[in-house]
């Protein structure tokens, strides 16, 4: 039987700053990062998202990002790998403290933005983070871009990997995600992108911007929740892989 | 046989700011409070003070405090006890990441500053931090100033606290601390406070400055490492209390 | 004539964070006062709200506040006066770039939150407030708490102070604002709102909470835009003023 | 006769932490860089050291960098040229608030660290910050590394650029710096790094590192504070130009 994750930015509010459908898009899906107080997030806002989590029976993960709440973790930061392993292995702590309030169990790693970003092709700094998430607890698993040195990374370092892909996100030949600036990289017709998705999902292949086929795996699908329309999307999203007889499951259970 | 521990202040640089004489106190004290990142200390600086303690054989305890940097958590920050408990949780989860990948066991918490001032007598938010330090890991040491609230908010939440006494400072009749604005609220005499400590620790009494005697539980004597010649009192007072048959051991040992 | 300011919190949105209505409550009000990076707002989000506020004809304010963006400057901090001056220059300065760039004189300060709550009962901190704006400007007008310290410190360093009222807050019978813990502390009843503004400004007098009748001068009357329906009672606030035969004009013109 | 002017980067401090020995190198030099709370520095450390710089006679320049304390600005953050010439705006206003307090005239701008690493190269980047300079007083210096893109971006937006050279670092042919990670980088011998800058300051020629000789234009020589023998050398070299003929004065009296 195919199974997927369906995983999911949350806990991405400040203060009195609120940013995000939480409460409606943890409903739909299986896993959720959730950001950890350094590009998003507060101690207050991390303990309501766990609870969240936990309420609706999402998996927890960490979301760690650059010490940048003013550009949200999206502007590239010249961080030395030591300084990448430090920032992760402070924030993966810091979020567990709330699993641990809620007895629940930290299940993933995924960095956001620019750290992502960063680390889906440098290697020393994808291996820092691998590191991190290793020494503080070998069962973790690194939520990575398929195809990426981050998935190389996890299995350098002795730890699992699980192949993150894009519903609704274009990719180029060479696998990587076809850059925002491109025309064509998001793909906007919800039937076009659910399509896509089974396809990875269970013959594993997409198809290129420049129309060839591409081999990718397809373990965890990241969708949004910034707005009630990208909920909406969401919940079809996931009654139509349920209508393809593809499971939806944390993904602890997609990798097992 | 008389115990005590000697804890001391570390890990309080931040980027490119050194503070302390961190690897020097180290090897005389038996329990170190590491800054966690809100009112000191960042993630390189964290992982390098937890090693350091690890080096010299001493016990690892979370200091938390407010997010405020700029007045280094020395400013009251009018916190609900729920973001109170939310503070704490984050800031133990961070700093045992470091612990955990040194394969330590965080033993204690210390709370800084207008933190700590707070919590000796304000219940709730005593209570709050109690809390957190139970639902984190019920078999962490609150270390809490003698006869205050927060000895009592951690009976009361069911965790074992530790009875912290000062050398340098003088007493109120009600064995709460003299406030820095009285005259002679810090004892400057080297011998006197070392023998003011021997009595607290030996008869659990302390001449009040207003020359009453006061019962005072002594488990953990305060020492500084801010700069030479505060080391140079640590050096002096370990020494000293030794040759008084009192062995200097971790909290742990001591509450046993 | 009557005259009188309508006032707004502006500038409110930081990095990722969208807060309030700027657009819709900038075309209402008369003087907008603009967040200054440390309860709220950044260095872009300034430079756009002063854009706006000229676009609309709003004379511009700066909004210091204490260096809490997580508690969004509404969290008490035990700052000294000296500190309180140093914060309140350097954010004149700072939003003041700004009006330079855009060709506009800055036309006063109010201060945000908790740092407004403290001015208003503590002399120290009001004097070193308004020795800030009088060294920085003599000529800026301090926006205060009608009958507060504010006001008494103003007149005492010798710069203009504006008396400002809220519409949709009871007021004790010594004139301060009713609590917000008290029952009955928020108007919310439009229509009752607006004819005690309109008494305050034509009479100079407030009914308290309590039934008597209180003097309070009504020079500034401070609106919300932090949603829909805030906006649209500035609006009707503003119509139903003029039809009275208010003015509504910029702080300067009204104490002119 | 020959003038060139000295410049030292100053208020560094932060909170509680202490940076740079601010009071010794005043003394020496005839302009400084007063950091402006984004990489470095805080209200009243600012507030301090411009008073300090009044007392002692040198001009005042702003000083500003990214927002990255944790990094101290040395970081390269991925900012856009509208982001970098917002945070230039506010950090030239906030700086200029304590020069009004005191009654002086901010005199130059240079940025710090990653942020004038990267202007140094990037055209798009230095001209944001020259307009910046431009809109908030068209009569500020902008100090900039001689030959470089902030020289012809000063021209370009019509303010008025000096430039600077470094006594103890070595140049390649194109006249930029040798990297601080290349040998020979740092020139160590006192003797040396004064002839050169005499000869920078007479000649206008440097000898680069690959031993060809490159025209440098000399205006303002960059000297260190952060320890007392970067003091020595700050009054050595101040001694040994003004032995040479070379008097030391403010940027504006230099480009005049």
């Amino acid at each position: 039987m195919y199974k997927v994750d369906l995983n999911s930015d949350l806990g991405e509010s400040f203060g009195n700053y609120k940013l995000g459908c939480d409460e409606d898009v943890t409903k739909y899906v299986s896993s959720v990062n959730v950001a950890c107080g350094f590009h998003a997030g507060d101690p207050s806002v991390m303990q309501r998202t766990v609870e969240l989590a936990k309420q609706n029976g999402a998996a927890v993960g960490a979301h760690p990002g650059y010490p940048d709440l003013q550009g949200f973790g999206r502007r590239k930061l010249d961080c030395t790998p030591a300084e990448l392993k430090a920032y992760t292995l402070y924030q993966l702590g810091a979020l567990d403290a709330f699993c641990r309030e809620n007895g629940l169990k930290l299940q993933h790693v995924k960095p956001h933005g620019a750290m992502y970003n960063t680390i889906a092709v440098d290697e020393a700094r994808a291996i820092a983070v691998a590191e991190a998430i290793a020494e503080y607890d070998s069962e973790l698993i690194f939520l990575a871009l398929a195809g990426s040195k981050m998935v190389s990374a996890a299995e350098k370092v002795g730890i699992k990997a699980a192949s993150e892909v894009f519903a609704d996100r274009a990719y180029m030949p060479d696998g990587t995600l076809t850059p925002r600036s491109m025309p064509g990289s998001v793909i906007k017709d919800t039937d076009e992108a659910i399509a896509r998705t089974v396809r990875m999902i269970k013959e594993g292949v997409v198809t290129a911007i420049s129309g060839e086929e591409v081999p990718i795996m397809a373990q965890s699908v990241c969708v949004h929740g910034d707005n009630p329309k990208a909920v909406e999307f969401v919940r079809t999203i996931r009654e139509r892989l349920e209508a393809e007889g593809i499971k939806i499951a944390p993904i602890r259970e997609v990798i097992g």
